[in-house]
């Protein structure tokens, strides 16, 4: 807070932080400059209520994914239905850059049809909180440390990775837990997962978890945090601030209820954390597509007020706040649009418009008028605003007229009388008002 | 976390803690049971891309969001236009409930305008970032300071409260922070601002600013959090936990860019750690039609993923869930549906279904199938699943097709039969099918 943002962020942990919004210097475990990212949407997005995605489309998907650069891409289990194992067959064939999971249940049935399947690593997943243990599953601690270690050396002998997790950790009695993530990093696990199944966590308790668990296990951690309570992000920041290393995505956050983690979501918190690091290992202005594709796909639209894409991500319309702006992009941005593909735009339309942003636009059509003479059309434009909604040309109008006005000398005797006269043309469309004139 | 929720959620702190996800016991000064809500969807969100609230709507809005019981509603600038100090003034005649405030630059003109719409308060802001100082206003911290004192007393001396906050607070140095607030502080302001105006901040920052400035005032502490990184409900939540006591929310988060906290989420939030209080004082089963109403008046959809009021906010699709669901919807759902007037629903119509799924929708059918054959027909419609997404209709068909075979003698010997072939009607409508047979 104390240093103002110059931009030379600096990725790898130091004594000194030049980027306020980097790595706090006092989380000396933390992976926010060494995050890897898990995308589950041909997993856990398949669990949104409208997927349904074909072997072509899955494929399309994994192939985009891989293109961004997500370092993981998990799929389905095999054993949800024929289909869904052929497909990851067919995934695990693409010789895609990133590594392909699958996620089973725990169980020696599942983890033998998964590590055929040809994939990179199996993610394992059991119910540890008293919920799951009684009304999922049925069983016991002791139980699931058995199934655990069977799962995990029989996926180990294969040799691929294998991620054991537990699910609704934070519903989980805590001595349970680190018991079990104890015994599994003990026999070699590549990977222990938390997963946040219900959405009920929150950033300081996912904090202090992870901190606390990292330091029972010698493997890197996996956080997976649904969206219930929108603490999604803010919650994947702590646990990375802790020492997670891999945060679980989907693409637009799709999945069970209103889903997890969305890729564009994240990519806006720790671009603004890590720059570096972030803009060398992802292609950001490939987002936008990636989420049109899997938009498509869902049939769903992307959310107005999404982080990055959403329609007015990046626009200004306060005429305080478009003044700045002109000024410096800066005073009211923390992200350039530029590193996603993006455009700013400034809402000049409207009643809250000033005349800075008016000024703007009367450069932009290249008319001449002092700072009086803007002042004074801004307040015309104010007031029509004042009346109705206003578009670009409905302005431009205002402008040119005013600009034609001002400039011819007859015209210039007759605006002299009407200036006092309040602008009142509700029901006239702006060229039908043009043309009367 | 070693607490599994019972529900008795204690609302005031206490040593114990009944509920795993309330107050943390550590935060002595957290108000999470104890906040309020300035709501500011005809300020914030008028600076929203789409916004143009006609004198009609505003007075709609005002008026539900005092049903709904916000604290206070904080309204446009009245200096804004000659439109919104009117607006101002009605909105102020109606003798709500909710305290009304406006919205004003630190100017002594902006002050007098405001004191004489009737307001109840005016939240006065000012630019105190580099950023700000350089491209917006241009003073430096001693005239910050300076108008600061003037307006404060001006307003308080008409007898309204006062709330003096800061713009872009994350990327203010902090020791001008802190001299301001005491200085405002100390003459009696009843609230002091942070606000994330470029939505930079994460929650555990969040947390450490508002702490520290809880040591340096008297007064409240209210928060302003942006969701450019889509950390503002966690941010505000941990500012609670700090000891912020209100947070400004607007319905759907509409504001600049992507808006700000938005209500519903919040709300999910809240509701979490802190249910008897939320519950008794907010009329949440009035979020969607409060929803519906702004966001018909701003034309854009509610998102798909929205907290609570998303079309699938409460829709559980896989089959371990739908079963877990089916014995106790705690399971799998920290928010009951029905304290939002929401429900519940088992999408059971896809590939990724299991037969506890099944075996519900065949009692609500009210049709007598064993476990086994419950099972058998499951595996029909996962076969189906597979080939094309599915709806309701594709699965009650199933259902009784498999019924009517399986109860029928004649059938029964053809069923023997078919048994061995794959289910392929790809191309064919549920319908056809059972017409065809």
């Amino acid at each position: 807070m104390t240093n103002e943002g110059t931009g030379n962020a600096n990725d790898q942990p130091q004594p000194y932080q030049a980027n306020p919004y980097g790595p706090n210097p006092s989380d000396f475990l933390s992976n926010v400059n060494n995050f890897q990212l898990i995308d589950s949407t041909l997993r856990e997005g398949e669990q949104f209520a409208n997927s349904f995605f074909s072997t072509e489309k899955k494929i399309e998907i994994a192939k985009a994914l891989d293109d961004f650069g997500v370092d993981y891409i998990e799929l389905t289990s095999p054993v949800a239905s024929e289909q869904s194992r052929k497909d990851c067959e067919a995934i695990c064939k693409l010789g895609l850059k990133a590594k392909i999971l699958t996620h089973i249940r725990c169980h020696l049935d599942d983890a033998r049809v998964a590590v055929e399947t040809g994939v990179d690593g199996v993610d394992v997943v059991i119910g540890t909180s008293k919920f799951l243990r009684q009304y999922s599953h049925g069983k016991d601690m002791n139980y699931i440390a058995k199934s655990a270690i069977e799962v995990i050396e029989f996926v180990k002998s294969k040799g691929i990775e294998i991620r054991f997790s537990s699910e609704d950790s934070f519903r989980s009695d805590l001595v349970d837990l680190l018991n079990i993530y104890k015994t599994v990093s003990k026999i070699g696990v590549n990977r222990v997962g938390i997963a946040d199944t219900v959405g009920c966590a929150n950033p300081r308790q996912v904090y202090e978890l992870v901190r606390t668990l990292k330091t029972v296990v010698n493997c890197d951690i996996e956080c997976h945090f649904h969206n219930d309570t929108g603490c999604a992000i803010g919650n994947a920041y702590c646990a990375l601030e802790a020492g997670a290393r891999l945060i679980d995505v989907c693409v637009l956050g799709i999945g069970e209820r209103n889903g997890i983690v969305p890729l564009s979501g994240l990519m806006a918190r720790m671009i603004v954390a890590a720059p570096k690091y972030v803009k060398s290992k992802y292609k950001l202005h490939k987002i936008r597509d990636l989420e049109n594709l899997v938009a498509e796909a869902v049939e769903v639209n992307i959310p107005f007020n999404n982080p990055i894409t959403g329609f007015c991500a990046f626009t200004h319309k306060a005429g305080i706040h478009a003044k700045a702006i002109l000024a410096n992009p800066s005073t009211y941005e923390i992200l350039d649009p530029h590193d996603f593909g993006m455009k700013r735009y400034i809402h000049f339309a409207n009643r809250l418009t000033g005349w800075n942003a008016i000024k703007s636009r009367v450069d932009q059509l290249n008319l001449a008028l002092t700072d009086d003479q803007v002042k004074e059309v801004t307040t015309k434009i104010k007031n029509l605003g004042d009346v109705r909604p206003l578009n670009i040309d409905d302005v431009d109008s205002i402008i040119k007229d005013f600009h034609t006005t001002v400039n011819t000398p007859m015209m210039k005797a007759r605006r002299m009388s009407d200036s006092e006269e309040p602008l009142d043309i509700t029901t006239e469309q702006p060229n039908a008002k043009k043309a009367k004139k």
